[in-house]
Parts: structure tokens; C-alpha cells; sequence
């Protein structure tokens, strides 16, 4: 079996999860890590065995033994990040979100399209098991017609020091309400026919809170919150005519759902509980279900073992879709990125 | 102590289940139940004690040994059955939805303050003792500056064979969506500076589906879903900076909730639970949670033995304001009432 060799682009928090996350899976190597900071490359190349690291970008996306680049960065750099390593015709997975807004995540897959490599947004949640068991449920019919999504996933970024800087491309839909978006559009598809958000601003202008709601065809819904100013549950329920599944335990790196029948009062409804427990790692993690990114990893490269440039779980014109749906969320906020004033001077006018 | 005397008009489910669940407290009785069918009235007093029936809503009205009317017809009658019992200068209690418009709920209220008689909409779950302890929580700073609510209540009518008659006022928001709404303005107060229904009408015309946004100052939100097409969790949540309060157990009849601070993950929150069982009754109940009547047939009675003519906990200003944002809800989501056809062609050129 080919092992599949990975660059990291960057060495911060989250590259460090994913790094520690997959190193000592078969077949797959963490060949480079590249940082403006050679010493915090160094530090992380020490930790799980790369060979080399980079100081530059362009260097990793020159490195003939690199085969694949995770791009790991503030959101902001992702879309220069994203056409450097894909010019250089190098495999992509790249963080969510892609781009700070659909235009520049158009312009991402067009040339990953000219450059004939596999590129995907890092919406790793569909790759888990208890994700397999969810699209089962729902496609065997277990939980009837869909009616409704509900879901919330905030935290405390106010708290725990997290930036909300508007420069990085920051804010509450693009860190977290893209969980929900995506959770969305894997039920009802990518299309909804309207896309509300209801909201308000940070002090330093990027959204703090977002009410989401979609609706679909035959006045299918989803109904649901993010949040940067506070810990919720983190958990989301799809609701049919003939049950429910109830995505637990923080529904973005599930490992626990129920499927539940009947009126939810004691003694009036069935619940049948399904888990599946995240891989066991003894590497350190700076969040949550970090260890998952495993199973990403693996989708990427039997995808890419199979010739494929899009995994058929998170294909591009879902992205595309998602990404269009998050741009109509922050305009409703009033969250517009700078490259966008115009728009925001015409939607004022309105 | 004084006993109050009730009226119970007419004689179906939802006055079986509050005969029911008061017929045998202390200081309470059920004096008279008046149906158009003699004989379900006769069925009932059998049941629950009662001295008198009447095939006659206006004979209850006359009747001078009656204190108070408890109203639990279909929605369309509450407003002709409520004036008649107010001119009557009967206290009266009448099941949510008070109207079918807010006109008819401004109309009512008028009537009991120059009838100087006790006046109330049914919104029972603000008087379940779980309830206290949510409002206790909440005022002792114990999840810190509310940021949301979410929170859904479904059921399947379709399934059970519930009618939802638009000639008789029925639909989601006015059968289950009133009791998170009234959740909202409990937390957040009668005011919200937006209100968005987004959902689909029955083929019968009413609502089927409502996703409901309200958000207030400082960008607070409540995002909720109420459907009369599935059965959901029936579960609400109160999000606040520092923890968060889970109405379980059906929200609406809470009996059970938890207070959790912390990151929504194993190990990484901690969580107090606080059960309230629902009162003991060998009786037979139609609705879950329905002896819990008990806790707001007390509440009214000690409201009128204080000469109230408003329950603090449900005072008419805010029934006025909840009835207003279900107009809204309703109209967003296309359903209007017979003499509402000029707003909705009002609506429909805008």
C-alpha cells in the first residue's frame, strides 16, 4: 500500500491536533511542516516524526515528497495558501472554512479543477463512523420523511481568550455555524430555497451570534444557533415523521446518537443508542475529538488512492453551496469582509 | 379558607384532564360543567363531582354559585365564550391560545379590567415548580447574561388524527408554538425588536411547521421550532455566559432540568440536575403532564384571594405581546384568519 506523504501549513493548534492525530496511522507520514517559525516547526517535527521542515510556504509547496498539504492557518490565509499548494499541483485538504466568502472558494475549486489534484474543505465531522450511521438511518427510512434539522454549536471564545479579529476572518458561523450549514446540507441537500440569519456583531464587526434558519421544499426546515459568546450543548436532532435521531456529545465530532420513537414523555417513546467511540491516542490535543481527524485522513487518501479529486462525502459544489449559504448568513448579521463594502453599501440602501 | 367554585366549560379532553386534576384539592371545587351535549356533561360531573351541568354556556354564566369558568373548547370559541363569562362578572380562565388574534386578546382584556373580574390565558407551565426554580436560577445570575433560547415542541397530529381545522383556529403555533414563545418573553421579556416566522401551511391551511426567531436587544435571540407533523424532543435550552439551564422531560409540563457550566464535552462540563415529579393521581388523564393543572388552578385561586385580577406570573400586558408575535409567526408563514384576508393582500403587494 502507498503511504500517503503530508505537509502541515502551519505548526499552531490545530495543525498540531491534526498532526498528532494521524502520525502514527499506517500508510500515512507526516513528511514536512512548514512555519514562518522555523522553531515551531521544528518543535512539532519533533513530536510526530516529520523530516523536514520548512520555513516558507513556497518551499513545502516545492517539496517533491510532499503529496498532500493540510492547511491548518487562520481562515484569511486559506484562500492564498490554497492556490499556492494547488499550483504547485500538490493535493489539498484545507480547513474550514475554505474561504471568507464563495467567491474566493469558487476561484479555489476552479483551479484545483485545472490542476487535476484532490481538494477538499476540512468538514471532517462526515467521516466519523457515527456520521456513517446517521446518513444509514436516514436513508433506510428509519426516521420516515424529514420534516425539521434542529442543532446548536456555540462556545465561549470571549472567555478563553479566543480572537474574534475581523482581519483573520473570524466570527461565529465561519469557526462553528459552518457545522451546522453542513449538517444541513447533508439532510436536505445544498439548495435551500431560503437562507435567513438573525444576529448581531462582536465589538471588533464579525458575528457573535447567528440564528440560522433554511428552508427547503415542501417546507422542510432547519432551525438553528451559533455562538461565540457562550458554552452550549453542542448537540443536534434530526426530526422525521417516524422518529428522531438525536446527534450527541457534541454533534461536530460525534461519537453517540439515539434514535428515538414516540411522544417524549417518560414511558412514551422507544430509544435505541448507538456509540462510537473516538480512536484511542495517548498524543496530546488541544480540543475536543481532535483524535478524529483520523478518520478525515483516511477518506482523503483511499480517495486519492482512488483517482478521485473530490471525496464523494464533501464534493465541491456542496462546498460552494455551503459557502454561499454562510456569505447570506454574515450579510444578515451585517458582517461584510472589506472586499465587500460595495455590497453592504447597496443592501443598506435596500 | 374560602373554596373557589369552578365552571367548566364544556366537557371534552382538555376539561376532563383539568376536572380531573383539581377535583380533589383542598379549597377547590367543581361546582358546575356546562356542554351543548347534556349527556358529556352529565359523563364528566359523574367523574369528577360536580352538582350541576347545563347544556347551556349562558345558564353556566347565570349560575350564582360559580366563582370562576375554566374554558377548554376549540380556539375559535374563546373569544365569544370568554366575553360572555366576563360580562357575566365570572373570573375566568381560558386554555392558550387566549384568541385567534391579538385584536380578540386586546378586546378580552379590556373587558376583564372594566368587569373588574380575574382574567387569565392558560399558560399552566409557568406555574409547574419547576418553573420557579428556572426563574430562581435565572435570577440569581446562576448562567450569567442570557445570550439565547432554543427550544422545540412537536408533535405528530397527522398520526394521532388531530384535526387541524383552520374554521376552527387550529395550527402549530397556537397549539404548541405559544408555550415557547411565552418561554422567550419570560426570559427576555414582551418585547422583541424582530419576529420571524419561517414554515409551510397543512393542506387544511394552518400552520404545520413554524421556525421562530425572535431577537431583543443586544443582540439576544430565541430560535425555536414548533410543528404539528412529527414528534420532537419537546426540550428547551437557556444559554447564558456562564452555564446554561435544560428544560427536559417536555419543557412544557418541566418537571425535570438541568444546570450545566462548561464545555459540552465528557469530562469537560459539570451538571446539576433538579427533578420536580408531577403531583400523584390515580385519575385518568387525556394529555401528559396534565395534573400538573393543579399547580396553576392554585396559583389562580390564591391570585383571586388576594383580589388580584392578573396573575403576576402571566399578567395581560405580556398574554397581550405573545399574542402579537403569534399574529406575526402566523402571517410570516402565510396563515390568516377570515377577517384578516385585507392584510394578507396588503402583505402580498409589499
Amino acid at each position: 500500500m502507498k503511504v500517503l506523504r503530508w505537509g502541515i501549513c502551519t505548526a499552531g493548534k490545530i495543525s498540531q491536533d491534526f498532526s498528532n492525530a494521524i502520525c502514527d496511522l499506517k500508510n500515512h507520514k507526516i513528511q514536512a511542516i512548514a512555519s514562518r517559525s522555523l522553531e515551531k516547526a521544528q518543535e512539532l517535527a519533533g513530536k510526530v516524526g516529520a523530516e523536514t521542515t520548512y520555513a516558507s510556504y513556497e518551499s513545502l509547496a516545492a517539496d517533491p515528497n510532499v503529496d498532500i498539504v493540510y492547511i491548518g492557518t487562520v481562515n484569511i490565509a486559506h484562500f492564498p495558501l490554497c492556490k499556492l499548494f494547488l499550483e504547485a499541483k500538490k493535493h489539498v485538504l484545507c480547513e474550514k472554512p475554505l474561504g471568507v466568502h464563495a467567491k474566493e472558494v469558487g476561484q479555489m475549486i476552479d483551479l484545483a479543477r485545472k490542476s487535476g489534484v484532490f481538494f477538499m474543505e476540512g468538514i471532517w465531522s462526515r467521516f466519523f463512523p457515527a456520521y456513517d450511521k446517521v446518513r444509514s438511518l436516514l436513508s433506510n427510512g428509519e426516521i420516515g420523511d424529514v420534516k425539521f434539522i434542529t442543532g446548536d454549536f456555540c462556545y465561549d471564545g470571549f472567555s478563553i481568550g479566543s480572537s474574534h479579529d475581523k482581519s483573520l476572518g473570524e466570527g461565529a458561523v465561519y469557526d462553528i455555524g459552518v457545522y451546522l450549514v453542513q449538517l444541513a446540507t447533508m439532510v436536505f441537500g445544498p439548495n435551500p430555497i431560503l437562507v435567513q440569519g438573525v444576529g448581531g456583531l462582536t465589538q471588533t464587526g464579525v458575528d457573535e451570534i447567528c440564528s440560522i434558519t433554511l428552508k427547503y421544499p415542501n417546507h422542510k426546515i432547519a432551525s438553528m444557533v451559533t455562538c461565540i459568546a457562550a458554552n452550549s450543548n453542542n448537540v443536534a436532532s434530526i426530526v422525521g415523521t417516524k422518529g428522531r435521531i438525536n446527534l450527541l456529545d457534541s454533534f461536530q465530532a460525534l461519537s453517540k446518537l439515539e434514535l428515538v420513537r414516540g411522544f417524549p414523555v417518560p414511558g412514551m417513546f422507544e430509544k435505541e443508542v448507538f456509540e462510537f467511540p473516538h480512536p484511542c491516542s495517548d498524543r496530546p490535543f488541544n480540543y475536543p475529538g481532535s483524535v478524529g481527524f483520523q478518520y478525515q485522513a483516511q477518506a482523503v487518501k483511499q480517495a486519492i488512492d482512488e483517482g478521485k479529486t473530490e471525496h464523494p462525502l464533501m464534493p465541491w459544489s456542496e462546498t460552494l453551496a455551503i459557502h454561499k449559504i454562510m456569505d447570506k448568513l454574515r450579510h444578515d448579521v451585517g458582517y461584510y469582509r472589506p472586499d465587500e463594502e460595495t455590497e453592504k453599501e447597496k443592501s443598506l440602501l435596500n
